[in-house]
């Protein structure tokens, strides 16, 4: 620790990953496996192959292997958003007058505007490798859409991408992105798939629905030659990618001697808050350190804090194999004013089980105190954060203001996942006085719970 | 040259510039003073610290001084936002089949979307250091407000934006940044000023114009105790803080032995060009170095190419001092069809006579190449680049592709001022096919000449 820690870190070109990290390999208690809602059974290779790309089904049942190799061909896009910055929090901490030391690492400086681009570039390579032509998915706020855009452009794949129609009409200009990286976006539901026709005709002038939108980019892409369906969060080879975050961190950390005391990242999907803890979590489960993980939720919505782990679907239509994760059921909305990502019914099963076995703990955020978390930041640091962020920094405050009272000098590491560019109608809230919190009531979530499905993998855990 | 540049070069703490560069001391045919139009003679310190802050007037005033200090405020806000990469352009390379070399300093990882923020960050410490509490500026498309609107709540300074309201109506996500930094954000016309209540009787419902903010900020300015007014381009104090872009690229090509043959930057005011061409065309005024540099301006709005060299208001409303500088009269307006900025009617007086002397070739691009040159970039290197930036982009392709041609290595480099984010409604002009070029006529230019005083200074020149 004779260095000081300069303000930003950026790792050389050598010092980048060439590999992920895959926490099972350390994980005493796997995950359960998905399981076919058909069947009951877990699902095989040949259940996902159809759907997924085939290297990255591998990724997703591989336990074993720490060290998954980055091939080149990503590892060489990666060059052209990465490294991304791990910042020591100077001005942070003299705002807040703390002993704790508070560094970040901020995933938001690419067009995507988020960390969402580390698993499209690595999905968008292995659908190009497989000679696929084409890719699908969907986009809620727009994020993960844009990202796969960048990817699929970068790589020559055509991509569709599903938009639930109320976003594309709120957020026009996250459309635009998108179209200028040539992706077709469609706003679901929509007449090019039978689950769009099918919705449009029972609910005519609809806004459209996440669960809508996967349903009509899983059709499209099964009934589409050479093309596959691709997804940003929840699935362990998402977490996989995501590592990437983690590892340069780590790395970035290492070379001024520096060991986070706490660790702490905002979660919706998970794939974010997996990544970054990726390598240090693999050491605690060696019990090589004593790291405190949080993970930053909603109070709007509230998986793991609030949620039963059970088997649920993973989309609100009900079409994909079900996962034994922390949900509000399938069927979860949260309050139409919350504002924002982070909005997901479940979790990712590898996080949820390591919450469940006590390595991570929860702390749920509401988002009046959340944005002006996000206010002091951008004021002292100079970056406006994306909302889903300032969970993270909400939390990383409150650290570091308990250490003001006890003297500690922790470290603390948090994810800055992206930037707030895109979410301005929620600072306008915010700016405007008319932001308001709203906690689901035992009622609220009783009628997400009742979505839950009641099958036979489910006895015994309802 | 043994080693290969990597795709990104971030310099250290230590390696980022101390003192800016004042390409001035290095002219031999110094730039016409401001004139006072009331007096008609060269304008003072005493004329001009009413408005401005005292040290950036005296900066402004200074010829003969290489290197001025960046005072150790302001390099440690640089901290938050700097350094910024300067970035081998391979992806871009390789799609072209160049043999060229393009580099590109890249200014738009910040919240501000642009360079604008390097001269923001001095001109508010340099307020706070003389003691005031507020400062004030205009406005058009934001981002310039939003640097200042940073800049203001970095140092604790309360700040009013003048706002076009055409714009502020516009573009309201721009303004939501402002606020959340802390900024009052004005639409312009306003009851607030004397100009403002005048001009709204006069054109009740009026969407504004730049030379009405600007009038209106300068008076608020002047009729406010302990206030000042704040210029984000065209001024030399302003340039000197922009140096800092051209001074880190520099030291960067300097440590892997690459010398620029060429260096290519999009002209409105002139502040980033100025600041990115600083000390090369500092070697090049001492016959250290035959570099050529490129000025790009708009089509639409061709002062360079196509403007007089003449004495003329900086601002539309006629209340500033008269600059000698390339003009298309202060009255001139770009078509309705011109997309992003570069829309200024003067340019920089440095920059002005610099072209003049002969040392900066200027190329005038239209907006549907510039835009072409845009999106293959955003394909390629991962970067939705401003269309301000795009014109920097188009001639850098072209010179590659020339290279192509004749088989030389030219190395090129130019400036990304930012990025365009909050420029998506050009985008999807874009996108749509429905953008559309518009060059001046002579009648058109005729118009905007008509506007330029015809004054004693002015005389033997229009």
């Amino acid at each position: 620790m004779a260095k000081k820690i300069p303000y930003k870190v950026y790792l050389t070109e050598e010092e980048m990953p060439k590999t992920w990290y895959n926490m099972k390999a350390h994980m005493k208690t796997q995950h359960a496996p998905f399981i076919n809602p058909a069947t009951q059974k877990p699902c095989t290779m040949s259940d996902l192959t159809p759907v997924f790309c085939e290297e990255c089904v591998e990724q997703e049942l591989n336990e074993k292997d720490e060290r998954i190799e980055i091939p080149e061909g990503i590892r060489s896009f990666y060059k052209a958003f990465r490294p991304s910055p791990l910042v020591r929090a100077y001005f942070l901490e003299e705002v807040l007058g703390t002993p704790a030391e508070i560094y970040y690492k901020f995933e938001g400086n690419n067009t995507s505007g988020s960390h969402k681009l580390n698993s499209a570039a690595a999905q968008a390579y292995y659908a190009k490798k497989q000679g696929l032509t084409s890719i699908t998915t969907e986009t809620g706020a727009g994020q993960w859409g844009t990202a796969l855009a960048m990817a699929a452009a970068f790589f020559g794949l055509k991509l569709d991408v599903y938009m639930v129609k109320v976003s594309s009409e709120q957020k026009p200009y996250r459309k635009e992105v998108m179209r200028t990286y040539g992706a077709n976006v469609v706003p679901s539901p929509s007449d090019t798939t039978a689950a769009g026709r099918k919705l449009l005709a029972e609910f005519p002038g609809t806004g459209g629905s996440l669960g809508c939108a996967i349903s009509e980019a899983v059709e499209k892409a099964v009934t589409t030659e050479n093309c596959r369906y691709v997804l940003g969060s929840v699935l362990d080879h998402v977490l996989l990618h995501q590592s990437v975050i983690g590892l340069e961190s780590k790395t970035a950390l290492d070379k001024y001697g520096v060991q986070p005391d706490v660790i702490i990242g905002c979660v919706g999907g998970g794939s974010n808050f997996g990544g970054l803890i990726a390598p240090f979590m693999g050491e605690r489960l060696q019990g090589k350190n004593d790291i405190e993980f949080i993970g930053v939720e909603p109070a709007s919505c509230p998986s793991l804090t609030r949620g039963k782990f059970v088997y649920d679907f993973c989309d609100s239509a009900q079409t994909t194999p079900l996962a034994k994760m922390y949900t509000l059921g399938c069927g979860f909305m949260p309050s139409p004013n919350h504002a924002g990502g982070l909005r997901y019914h479940g979790m990712s099963p590898i996080i949820s089980q390591l919450y469940h076995d006590g390595y991570i703990r929860a702390v749920a955020g509401e988002q009046s105190k959340v944005f002006e978390a996000a206010e002091m930041f951008a004021k002292c640091e100079g970056i406006l954060p994306a909302p889903e962020s300032a969970h993270a920094i909400r939390v990383a405050i409150d650290e570091a203001l308990a250490c003001k009272k006890t003297g500690e000098k922790k470290r603390i590491l948090f994810g800055l996942t992206g930037t707030g560019y895109f979410d301005l109608s929620a600072y306008k809230q915010y700016n405007d006085g008319t932001m308001t919190d709203r906690i689901p009531t035992d009622e609220d979530l009783q009628r997400g719970f009742d979505t839950i499905p009641h099958c036979p993998v489910n006895e015994g855990l309802l």
